[in-house]
């Protein structure tokens, strides 16, 4: 089938101009001037601007975490996806303890299987890499993965130590795949959380408190040093604060192939908002961080030292006791109220906050 | 007794003027022009400068260290010191696995003892923290020591992991005491050590490429990081490259209480010193570096960048398979040559090099 | 007439595509797959790539100057131009002293007229600024000129003052147009000059010894400075040296609109050049720098701290004194051979170089 | 006369101590534990610390200036400097147009004279280069003047154009002589000045939006980079933002001698004090600026990246219509109120400020 659309102003990442746009396949076969519409379907896009699909490159989707499971699948959050503007993403299939990593691709293919309705693709998430799991490494560029990601947080269940965040990258390196990490301090993060609930500091900003920029600012330099050695290129995934950029700059500026990717909540939000009676709704980790450190953020992207801005959609419904209604089906699962007086039990991930601000990956329920 | 040193010229940290000096009990009772003799011994400084004794910070004397003991021990190490100008020393005072920390400042004490001949002090290095030891560090102060030591490197032997460090820096911060740290990743080290070992990889310059930059560079700014969140002044020991001391210039300029130390073998020497056939006697860790780290030391020395140069005096004879004469004995230990033909078994510590560079602690056999 | 490209490989800004291009007009009409021949003239692009036409933003065709002209006019460097793949260009029209702006558009227009085979605009270059050229400033944007030069270097032929750089900042702020400067320090570039032939040195690597890197670095941040308080965007033209981009990139992080530009000579070339016996094609101002500073330049455009590189092509003879060949017609205008055996009267341009360098602007006679 | 004094704490630059002093012919002859009282006139110091006298690097005794003269001569100004702690200052001798630097020197001791009740200096303030004044510097060094001043700023009257700071520079350079600046664009102030006057612009705060920063700030690197290229060691007077302060950093970090001095007025007061009712008291150039300037430069002191501090004392009396009672004469001269309704016409110097603020050289009348 052909479309036509005629009379739209075309926006590339480098230029702007009138231009009929014609279909084919699905695919753009010609743009010009008064294209013939012979045969096509006509679409009149006067007045409108014809943009490129938005890709979301950091999202999780129906993960299990902090014993439940994010709010929004394949399904529903695709389908908020595609009414923002984004046409395709990239999810996280995270291999469990024992696991091999295509048995977490093929886990996390089976969650999409039947619901996708945009492009998606997969970065695989190492969280045990023993001899096996190594050697399996290559073999995913033609599964069609060709990125790692490795946590140096969530002790105890995602953290990999150093020395084995280091022969990941090694070995993504000989194997042309890219590294991605997510940079704070796991061991140091892990004591203040228990410390602070053994001393009955339980409040939702206790949070951001336990979670503190200089943890992320160390662990960035820390990949960035580690990516250096191994001659691995490096993605730092949600970058918050002025002294993690700083790192992410100076690795950059001493030559070496590393990237960092901010998200909307960055950008917008701060601690206060956890003070808010709503607070829970608002943490995520790494924690939202100072007005300064989000003036900071934009200033970063503006001048490029930041080079992605992505979502980390892992939302979960504020209230998740009462059933909500989606598409005339009730829908219930438990979210934020699972850590109701204990800050350090609220599943980690921005509720969907469609109010406020349409993240790149669109608004969930 | 009282000894008036006349005709001398003082220098003093701040000014250069000419003085006699009346000493009594040890202590400079008096400066001034033309003091009287009166009942003193006279000693004639006509033409000669009057400096204050040197103080060196870092040194480790008697060391047990890669299966044999550091070639000074609290005697020959202090003769060669004051020889040098050097008229007091902080050494470090090791806890083996189990021990209290009093326990290590009395083994230290008890190596000291009828051998010291000049002021020395002693740092305490933390190996094991438990509950009591933590417990144990403040009442440290009464005894004399108001510093404590820890290790990111020498994964096995030495080395804490971030949240030990983290706590010991949280009791320093609460007692008033100052955390020293020797900076380099040690599991990401291990892990090359290893692998070169196991590749046959196995010539003197490997110990450097086994211990890179970067790993020396995070693990500085990872201090920095856990001391800037605790709260706590941090020294960072030996600090060898432009990396490393960018690092340390961040973390002051965001305006923590941080510190660092170099040494005259970071100064110096480079890798190309390795690649000698004595190469063995340039290796110490963490090891030297390229021409611009020496080049890029002295500017942070000279530019208030760096704050200290201590020695790390750590020697091991070249070869110890020999007995040499000390004052008319015998004395023979074994040294560098325990790791002929393998780099990861040479003792960490710069032999003695009387006949190129005078130490702060001065020559040693 | 239309014209269809089949098969070639488009190259944008931002992508790569496989495209045919149909041109209507002197205009791309249709970009897309297999696009219908009908009655167009058709033109086998296969295995070739298809790129825009090259913008040198910084040209002196049949400039006068140091009492000869440029070697290439409208006909002979656009010629050129177009043979390397420029097919627009923007020369600088400059008022003699006493002129107004438009006459001197006039007599740029006049110097191009039946000459011009490409695409041109002009830039006016402001040398005498009294209240009249004051007022006469805005009606250049309908005149299509959108761009002022100044000059702090050419002390006595060019250079203006600060005070009425400033003041045709502030005009140029008003009026919606860009400032661009020519930043050396002319009072201290005249003196050196004049010093260094008043003590008979005058070899041309004199040239560059008159010229040094610090006088362009202040200049730079003088202009940067004035385009700050006078709330003007500024276009710094030919930036050599690191001293002057880390002063535009201080202009830029403190959120000033100020843009710097390169050429090839200063991404090539080095004083030891000027030390050749063909030294004198090298001759140019501000001149040519260190290797270091042809590295720094490199970097700073891939960082994106430099944003242009233009020509600055302004050629000069090597050997006036001989008529050559072009077009079958004989050519003869005096060149370099003007300054032999005194630097301060070779002609300030870069020597026609085919042999080395295609400049932006092509190769000349 | 001999005089002793006890029992108080003795504070050099480098140390803090119990001590005695031995007074002797208006020098320290002794200091120790317990001098002998013998013959001398005893002070008891107990609980008291004994200082070095201050020194005040940059004051303006007498100057004559818009029309007035400062309010304090050698006499007033001394005592008050003395009653503060300030026990030696250096003045400047300014060389009227026409004048000999000798007579500059003259002419000020002449003013010392009979006056001063402190030790003193002088430096010569250049403001006409012509060839028997370039010749005289160096003779002004055995007349015991090293240091040289000359004017970016006060176009008119005090203001040199660059090749003539440029040649102090190289003549203070071959006579081991320190160049001083007063770092200020003169030419853009100055239209800056005559510009908001004839709008009607006249209020107090205009004089500080007549000098903005960047106009400080790009003469400092002026400057600098005359300096560099010249060879000539620089210290460049009251620097007062952070612009200014970043291109000395950036000089220093280059390798160039060159030091920087900011006063107590820019440590503590802001462009808030203009608007206040007696904001003519606040006028000084440099004007104060921000209360981020002030941040930035105490940082800038603590960081050892300004060397200096002094007051640039060139006091003026807010209501000069007044007599007031000094000493029990009568002491009148004209001052701030000079400027009554143009900002362009108040003295350019603080008021004597002693209920906030007592200057290095002490309070005035």
């Amino acid at each position: 089938m052909r479309t036509l659309i005629k009379g739209g102003t075309v926006i590339t990442a480098a230029d702007t101009f009138a231009a009929d746009l014609l279909l084919e396949g699905g695919r753009i076969a010609q743009m010009g001037a008064d294209l013939p519409a012979a045969g096509a379907r006509v679409v009149d896009a006067g007045g409108m601007l014809l943009l490129p699909g938005g890709i979301d490159v950091h999202t999780h989707l129906e993960l299990p975490f902090f014993g439940t499971v994010a709010s929004d699948d394949f399904y529903t959050g695709q389908r908020a996806a595609v009414f923002g503007g984004t046409t395709s993403h990239i999810d996280f299939a995270i291999q469990h303890k024992g696991e091999s990593l295509h048995q977490a691709v093929e886990n996390w293919q089976h969650k999409a299987q039947d619901k996708a309705v945009i492009d998606y693709g997969l970065h695989v998430a190492i969280t045990d890499l023993n001899d096996t799991v190594m050697a399996e490494i290559p073999s995913l560029v033609s599964a069609g993965v060709t990125t790692l990601k490795l946590f140096q947080a969530y002790k105890g269940v995602y953290q990999v130590d150093d020395a084995t965040l280091f022969r990941a990258m090694l070995k993504a390196a000989e194997a042309g795949m890219l590294v991605m990490v997510h940079c704070e301090n796991g061991d140091v993060i892990d004591f203040m959380i228990r410390d602070n609930v053994a001393h009955g500091r339980l409040a939702t900003e206790y949070h951001a408190r336990s979670h503190p920029a200089w943890a992320e600012a160390e662990a960035s330099l820390r990949a960035i040093a580690l990516a250096g050695i191994a001659g691995a290129p490096l993605y730092i995934v949600h970058m918050t604060c002025a002294e993690s950029v700083d790192q992410l700059r100076y690795g950059r500026a001493r030559g070496l192939p590393v990237m960092g990717e901010t998200c909307p909540q960055y950008l917008f939000f701060t601690t206060d908002n956890l003070r808010q009676p709503d607070g829970a709704k608002y943490v995520c980790s790494p924690p939202v961080r100072t007005a300064a450190d989000n003036d900071y953020l934009w200033q970063a992207l503006s001048a490029g030292h930041l080079q992605v801005v992505a979502t980390d959609h892992c939302p979960f419904l504020f209230d998740g006791t009462q059933a909500i209604k989606y598409e005339g089906e009730n829908y219930q699962k438990p979210g934020k109220e699972l850590g109701a007086g204990d800050f350090s039990k609220i599943p980690n991930g921005m509720h969907g906050i469609e109010d406020r601000l349409l993240l790149l990956c669109g608004p969930t329920a």
